[in-house]
């Protein structure tokens, strides 16, 4: 089973990687880029016995900071 | 207009990052995970009347490494 685990942070939470990518577009020409947040996103290839519990004990222990980050979890 | 785009390292190329998620999550127990790739998302706010050209051109151009890397653009 894979499995994409898409890892952003919560809205408030400051995102420094995000603004400096918002100006180096300005600098670079690209006019009209109003907001940018950066995130991370893992594509995991799991056992089709994993249970959705599993799954969300993994984000939650390893792949997302929850006291700043949010995780989705999508099955494809 | 709002903007997704998922870069993630292209078929072949090296992990390290993914491998040490691999590994740290079988020794916190997690069995049966058997491939772990890590990418990045950036989610753009950018002007409606921004062009497909001067997207992509935001992707080839800064936010991902196109020798190692493939990037995808979604319209969220």
């Amino acid at each position: 089973m894979k499995l994409r685990i898409v890892v952003t942070l919560k809205n408030g939470v400051l995102d420094p990687q995000g603004k400096a990518i918002q100006h180096a577009l300005g600098s670079l020409g690209f006019d009209g880029v109003s907001d940018v947040r950066a995130g991370k996103i893992f594509e995991l290839e799991v056992a089709d016995s994993t249970s959705d519990k599993a799954i969300d004990s993994m984000c939650s222990k390893l792949l997302a900071n929850t006291v700043i980050e949010n995780y989705r979890i999508e099955r494809i």
